[in-house]
């Protein structure tokens, strides 16, 4: 049977989602996890992979295993085989047609900016900081010029394996939250540091060094080398996959 | 000459505010940093003293000095010498009769419950997780009672060092986010553990397991030992004293 949960993670102490052999990872301990309840080897396939320091609110993973376990199990007793750094948050039996990946629909992620002269002491690890004054009105005006599909060349990392480059950005909003300015954006798909090189193109119209106009000029240009620095990873959470109400998962996954 | 400084803190790795000779403390944190920067000894004085793994959002000290610093310099060069679990966020010089703890006509602080089945595993450093479902209304309801100037016994903790236990709470909000329900309070002054323990009988009442009235009860009964446990440090952060706005102090902790 295929199973589907859903999970939470501080990704400060990992070296990013994706299992490796020289490090701690957020695949790796989630699935040494769910092999000691299953008492047998259970790999997982996750909705999106993030790097080394980005959080996760709901990533959502299957799996498939003939063991027998109530949801409750593979909740509470894959928990409590986890760092305290990640959570099994529900766990749900789906068809075997259901793919973590393949079948989400969208991905939506929030960066989050602390802006002001003086660093993080508190939230350090979930907010990226930067001290130049930032006008997140000018910010969102700009970024609305990336909805729609576009090719998104500009804003893909040289190591990114996809095989185009065209995603479907659905919405993109910046907005002020007292000191913090919050990047909340929905794609169907995203490129490796898509997310974290928008925002660093966003921040560089922020602090006012370059034109509303120019992320536009930039999409266009389709070349990552002109557009602005990859922004650090800290800021970054997945909010989690969506996928068609169909599936039967819950709300915070469903659309 | 007299300066204040706010400072922002993570207390997660501390055995608290006040400095201690076997271990970290956010105090003695500070102290070494703007000695350095002083290049002579600096002892400061808080609005209040907070416990292992409480928060600071926006805790005030006073310290005196003959040393010459532009107040950049007392926030930035001190900043720099601190861990990354502390900063400060503003230095300002104030008159001589200026105290951090005698002149605070109140202080804030919020407790953060993170209400779900399943532990925390982002943000785990700023909530306390209550597996049982909560009504934040009747705890906010019950709270009610504590609203004024009574005698806080049932409220403190053995080893509070005050000569008496009368306080004054100005406001007691209990309020639900989502998966968090919220405490906010504001009163003159706390005794030792008064937050931690207001909270733990909330928490009893939030679960249905005393009446609303219960607390009213526990109030008058001043009585500790049969008011609710001590809710754990992790979900408390100290938002601040307040201050008259006559002493010029920024907008954050004036009123």
């Amino acid at each position: 049977m295929r199973i589907a949960l859903g999970i939470e993670y501080d990704g400060t102490d990992f070296l990013g989602w994706q299992r490796l052999s020289h490090g701690a990872s957020v695949q790796g301990c989630l699935e040494k996890a769910l092999s000691f309840v299953a008492a047998e080897p259970i790999e997982v396939t996750c909705a999106g992979r993030t790097d080394a320091g980005v959080h996760g609110r709901c990533q959502v993973v299957h799996f498939d295993t003939d063991v027998q376990r109530d949801m409750r199990s593979w909740v509470l007793g894959t928990c409590s085989n986890l760092p305290t750094s990640v959570a099994v948050l529900w766990a749900q039996p789906v068809p075997d047609d259901f793919h973590a990946r393949f079948a989400a629909r969208s991905r939506r992620y929030r960066y989050t900016i602390l802006n002001r002269g003086i660093r993080p002491a508190l939230d350090a690890r979930y907010v990226t900081w930067e001290r130049l004054p930032l006008d997140a009105t000018r910010m969102h005006t700009a970024a609305q010029a990336l909805i729609g599909e576009h090719d998104f060349s500009a804003f893909r990392a040289v190591s990114c394996q996809a095989k185009h480059a065209r995603r479907l950005i659905k919405t993109l909003q910046v907005r002020r939250d007292d000191a913090q300015v919050i990047v909340d954006i929905e794609a169907n798909a995203f490129l490796h540091h898509m997310v974290r090189n928008i925002v660093g193109s966003l921040l560089v119209v922020g602090r006012g060094e370059q034109p509303e106009a120019w992320v536009a000029e930039l999409l266009v240009g389709r070349n990552r080398e002109v557009a602005g620095p990859t922004a650090a990873a800290s800021g970054l959470t997945f909010v989690g996959p969506r996928y068609e109400k169909g599936w039967g998962l819950p709300d915070e996954v469903s659309e």
